[in-house]
């Protein structure tokens, strides 16, 4: 177990102190240096990916059960051939009018509150919080901001001061207020209460140091928490709490968002609340990168009059054609059904080796978004993150690839591409069984 | 002229309260509100583009001295060939190994100092900039930052801080202190002593506020400030004062990089200097969303120990295949000799109008980065903003776009793609006698 949870972010990375570097990977150490994070004991070399499955240099092949951000599939097909059109015709900045931009936002603001009117194009979901983060405050005149105690919202330096999972040293800012995770064992049988009395709690402390509140910012699936999406509807009364003490609620549905949680396009939608501000990014491009923010017009308005806003790629053309074929593809498969229909399919095999194995503890999820938590035998209560690493690097010698999650890092976080058939979930429950047998 | 410098980004932009709206422009503030920033007063609705023309919808063809980001030319068939093979292969994080992006890394790196070892590959210049403030800060235990009066440096929340051309209201945090920009107007005859003596005053100021100096930080060409190229070498001095105080030198190379300043790689190379870190983005992937901190291996160890850093989008294997599609375009097709070239006959005919009409002031550049001042007629130092507009407007009807930059926005910002012909260069000048005629 790591001693303090802010090293769960490197626990299955590869360590350069640990074990010795293949020629790939020592020239990836010289070229990124201190910044590289690599997975696995033995990082893997790829060549190339499609649909669930990757390749590696080596020859071998994985399942993919990792990577949220080929949501529709590796290399799909329309995907590539939207990028590939509009790429050798024009890519150009917001400057200027360009049909195929305004046409993508037309469909995703389809997708969204109507409330959320406006939305401004980013690179990625650091940039589209950090830009949230500031309309949070110019709205609100406030500039707390409270997270959970395990969150991840980005890189950014001002969004690192709300990304409590990226910090190595230090503690909280006084602006910033971090509660417990959404998490049974955090709050009992009343979760909803719980939560909302807590996010209470952290505008009162705000006040302490003399601070009101900006925002409450949560992903709405609590991904690098350790996935807590039930029960769907506990945010309710913790959005109620932050907009009686005059901030907003911001969605940050990078991870949950585009169909993940197979219940709803977003993750906020599971818990019937409508947020002041959406922030998305990775799936949202399918390896494109690109994301937003949706605000409403007046807040927007009111950040513009002060700050002047421009993104350069934010918006380009073919950041559009590959976002607009990733709507298309989402509806046309039918993928938040297949994330649905898939997903409750692997939760009921997981089920079934959780019934059989006593250091597989808690499950939870929803859609092609699963948390399951590794425990000492019997008691899932206590975490076990040596387990868990060590249960990684075994799926990936069984050809699958997945990551951890959580507090301990003691949770698999599965999320595969949401084009998992049952076939796949089958070949991953098989793999995991093996894993740890 | 604007009431204040703040106010020159909105300029030469569409201005809905100011201009009836068409169908398409409707439709664009529909969805991006107050953030949409449309340049002219009837904006351009854009099809397609190639080298250094683009196509509107309206079937009327553009010349286009504006746009950096495109430095090879619009739609190179090189690069759009390098996206298209390698989107259809593998698009994924740098959690793994992936040949393509060390491979570009090593031929990044070849044309960067030997000092700067290590390469942090990011999705835009506002991630880069921002990344390599936090890391000058870990480096030197200082938190000061010193940056020229009208400089942009990005979009986040801390590089906002450092970018006075962004703020619409306020001033300077305590943490940075601004220097006039080094024109002559501002330093006299000597502006390589005047700019350093600058420097050393705003590390009086920081000390008297407290705080030491974590970096200088300069467009190596300072754009935004109206394009200050010379004399070369006058950096140096102000990059030994910055050291001497325990400072770092960051050079923002998103606009002088690649090879625009014809006369080297970087601007920064100019002035003699080799900076503590490097940052850059527009034109190094021709249009595909990437940038970069290139830094000193020891400086980014001790940022990382203190906070994890990872960048999903940042690296991908599409980006290493766009950006280094774009190094070779830029040796094969020699485009820094033709910037250098192309540039000189450019200023020269440029010269000759500055001769024959007295409303055209100073002429500044180097390689394709020029700046000429509008002024009031014989009074080269009596900017003249208005002017500016309704030439950079005139331009467009006669089928050439191009921008504004400096404290009064009077100055053209002159950077076409850096494929340019003499005969398009022609093409410019005459445009631009018959705007002013």
């Amino acid at each position: 177990m790591p001693d303090s949870p802010r090293q769960i972010l490197d626990m299955n990375a590869f360590d350069a102190r640990q074990q010795p570097a293949s020629p790939a990977v020592s020239r990836r150490l010289r070229n990124f240096g201190a910044a590289s994070v690599l997975f696995y004991q033995e990082p893997i070399e790829l060549v190339s990916a499609e649909g669930c499955w990757m390749q590696a240099a080596d020859g071998r092949r994985y399942l993919d059960f990792y990577n949220n951000v080929p949501s529709v599939g590796h290399s799909h097909p329309a995907v590539v051939a939207a990028v590939r059109e509009q790429i050798g015709q024009l890519n150009i900045n917001t400057r200027y009018v360009v049909d195929v931009v305004d046409g993508y936002l037309e469909a995703l603001k389809a997708q969204l509150p109507a409330l959320l009117d406006n939305v401004v194009l980013t690179c990625s979901g650091s940039e589209a919080n950090d830009l949230a983060m500031r309309i949070a405050c110019k709205a609100t005149g406030g500039t707390g901001f409270i997270v959970t105690e395990n969150a991840y919202h980005g890189n950014t330096q001002y969004v690192t001061e709300i990304s409590p999972s990226a910090w190595k040293q230090g503690s909280a800012p006084p602006h910033v207020i971090t509660i417990p995770a959404p998490s049974a064992q955090n709050y009992g049988d009343d979760l909803t209460a719980g939560f909302a009395e807590n996010v209470k709690a952290a505008i009162d402390e705000l006040a302490w140091y003399g601070q009101s509140p900006a925002a409450l910012i949560c992903d709405s699936i609590f991904s690098s928490d350790g996935v807590f999406p039930d029960p769907a509807g506990f945010l309710k009364p913790a959005v109620e709490a932050i907009h009686q003490a005059g901030g907003l609620f911001i969605a940050d549905e990078v991870q949950p968002g585009f169909g993940r949680t197979g219940e709803a396009f977003w993750g906020f939608a599971r818990h019937g609340v409508i947020p002041d501000l959406v922030t998305m990014g990775k799936p949202m491009g399918n390896g494109f990168p690109m994301a937003a923010v949706a605000a409403k017009s007046a807040d927007l308005e009111q950040f513009c009059a002060q700050t002047g806003y421009f993104n350069t790629f934010g918006g380009n053309p073919v950041a559009a054609a590959a976002g607009h074929a990733v709507l298309k593809v989402l509806e046309q498969e039918g993928l938040q059904k297949n994330a649905l229909v898939v997903g409750r399919y692997l939760r009921a095999r997981l089920g079934d080796l959780v019934q059989r194995d006593p250091r597989l503890g808690d499950l939870r999820g929803a859609g092609l978004f699963l948390g399951l938590d590794l425990c000492q035998p019997d008691a899932p209560d206590a975490p076990d993150a040596a387990l868990a690493t060590d249960v990684i690097n075994r799926l990936k010698t069984h050809g699958v690839l997945i990551g951890a999650a959580g507090r301990y890092g003691a949770t698999l976080k599965i999320r595969p591409p949401l084009c998992l058939s049952q076939d796949e979930a089958d070949i991953f429950c098989h793999a995991l069984d093996l894993a740890l047998g």
